[in-house]
């Protein structure tokens, strides 16, 4: 089978893009989908400044790792009062940009539960209606800007759903670094060590190609050159611009390969411990890595380019890393004893993502 | 203005895919434009035998640097005799894809001499109708699977036309080496330096942006890293891979920036003297990065990333690497005399591709 590669999102770029919105939007209404934060960091008040009557309504109420039992009810109320609102923008991290991808995709009862009972038997949803989704994202790390999934939790039934359908490719996306100058460093490092996680996933990935890996290469360099200068000068511009950018290269990467094991691991790590999505999903990289180095020729090089051709070094030099930035790289540092890790890598390389790992099939 | 990045293009790569192509038409039926000498190199045949009565017919009366003078007649039998087949699919180089965007876009009164009045005027063209477009290069360096754009050329009139349509973008590409295997040496070196100068030309740009370049440098590098080894073994199936993902990359990276001050030239070169589009396109190539360094410091820093760092010496090395690939770099070589050069490049600063060079605003 051929190598494939398509991302059909039109990005944007650059400070102070945020304010092409309205010619992006081209005459069209939009529901705002945003953090709750956004209100009193006045950039809710700059969208109604800047969209006017093109906003319809302005959706706060979304949660880190949206989950089923708010979603359900958030899905139901916009459909029943903007059936007839053509676009949705959302603005903040992953958790607003993948409540917009659950939002966009109606079904025909406008009932959220139809959603998921398809999502649980695996079976396929053909949206009854669409609305276009236009993503701006305030975090350097999410990618989902440029992807067509979204993680959809379901904490009480202990498990996750994955959205993945042809309609949930973000129309555009624009990337306006100086949205990111006011991150919180918490927030700064766990999205950089997300992006630096998709650029590795997908080059250690049986999905990769030549153009998820010249994005990935260019992405997981990137990240490890800025990301501790950027926490030194978290107001620097400059900065916040390069690790935006390096961000959206991960994300174009792994827009056509999905993550591998490290992710896998992180849903368990995040289910049952809480961790923040990018310390569980960056915490195992250099025990990860190590497992995917020898397994495949091919990879081994692209790998190789990543750490400057010393692939033998990459995981010491990846540990130190994650530590200059405050991240604890063993299963002990977080509670998890060595038998329960075994268990848990285990479990992890036999679920969906652990399958893309090229280690598995070592 | 924010830095903008958009290329829809679905991409298969591989040695085989193009016999991924009745899944690709997925039932709709094509016309196939081809180079004439397909037919005795067999290549029609495995279409007819693949494609079956998805086959609606094959036009091969292609020719190089498409003139009006010959679509005209070939646009209007198109349009008269296959107005209800869905697909066109292009199997060539540059020649044959720009032919297949030039038919896919059908005028309302199917006549060929209504589109390029329009474009003569610079006017918008709105198509009446349109065809799907999937290209299948068979060159690695034209780029033109991954781009909207195609060159028509008015020799009677001493000039050229470029097309460019939001519609004229390929759905998609399938890019198969195997198919470059029996290239001949000319058109390999003519191909492979068509592919350096779309990546260098799309750095020393004024369309530049972040994702291009990351394609850009790439694809240079991958050339340059290829072309002497592909030369000696010409039959090398996985050199021929390297070398039709650099053009690709480097498609990816013009087809949001387009070309440059080596282009502008190009096209008085080959009208006037008729020299081949590659050789026309890549000879000026160190003279054009010479004017380049030193004009934008952004530019020179992505410029330093192609050649190892080293910018001072990079047009000693890009003329040393031309020269070993049977390429002479100086306008004398090709019989135009000093003054005569002078007011060419003057001439080529100010067209419309010239206006893209970073170093025409020093």
């Amino acid at each position: 089978m051929s190598l494939r590669y398509h991302n059909p999102v039109a990005i944007r770029f650059g400070a102070g893009s945020a304010a092409e919105l309205p010619e992006v939007l081209a005459g069209r209404r939009a529901v705002v989908v945003i953090f709750p934060e956004a209100e009193a960091l006045g950039l809710v008040e700059r969208l109604r400044a800047s969209l006017g009557s093109a906003l319809a309504a302005v959706e706060d109420r979304i949660e880190p790792n949206p989950d089923v039992a708010n979603l359900a009810a958030m899905y139901e109320r916009f459909w029943r009062d903007h059936a007839d609102v053509e676009a949705v923008v959302a603005v903040g991290g992953g958790s607003a940009i993948d409540t917009a991808k659950a939002l966009m995709v109606g079904t025909a009862s406008g009932r959220f539960d139809e959603l998921i009972a398809l999502l649980s038997r695996g079976g396929t949803f053909a949206p009854h209606r669409v609305k276009a989704l236009i993503a701006v994202p305030t975090t350097a790390g999410t990618g989902s800007e440029v992807t067509p999934w979204a993680t959809i939790w379901d904490r009480a039934a202990g498990r996750k759903h994955s959205l993945h359908l042809p309609q949930t490719w973000p129309e555009a996306a624009i990337v306006d670094p100086d949205l990111m100058l006011t991150l919180p460093d918490s927030v700064t490092v766990q999205s950089a060590l997300d992006a630096l996680s998709h650029s590795l996933e997908s080059i250690w990935n049986v999905n990769a190609n030549p153009i998820s890996d010249t994005y990935a290469v260019a992405a997981a360099r990137e990240v490890m050159a800025t990301l501790p200068d950027l926490l030194a000068r978290p107001g620097d511009r400059a900065l916040r611009a390069r690790m935006a950018l390096a961000a959206l290269k991960a994300g174009m990467a792994f827009s056509n390969t999905k993550t591998a094991l490290a992710h896998s691991i992180s849903y368990e790590m995040t289910l049952r411990f809480g961790l923040p999505h990018g310390i569980a999903c960056s915490f195992t990289l250099p025990m990860v890595l190590e497992r995917a180095a020898g397994a495949d020729p091919a990879r081994d090089a692209i790998l190789a380019q990543v750490f400057d051709g010393d692939l033998a070094g990459a995981p010491r030099r990846l540990r130190e890393f994650l530590r200059r930035v405050g991240v604890k790289t063993e299963f002990a540092d977080y509670g998890v004893d060595e038998a329960e890790s075994r268990r848990m890598v285990a479990s992890a390389l036999d679920g969906v993502r652990g399958k893309n790992f090229v280690g598995a099939r070592a």
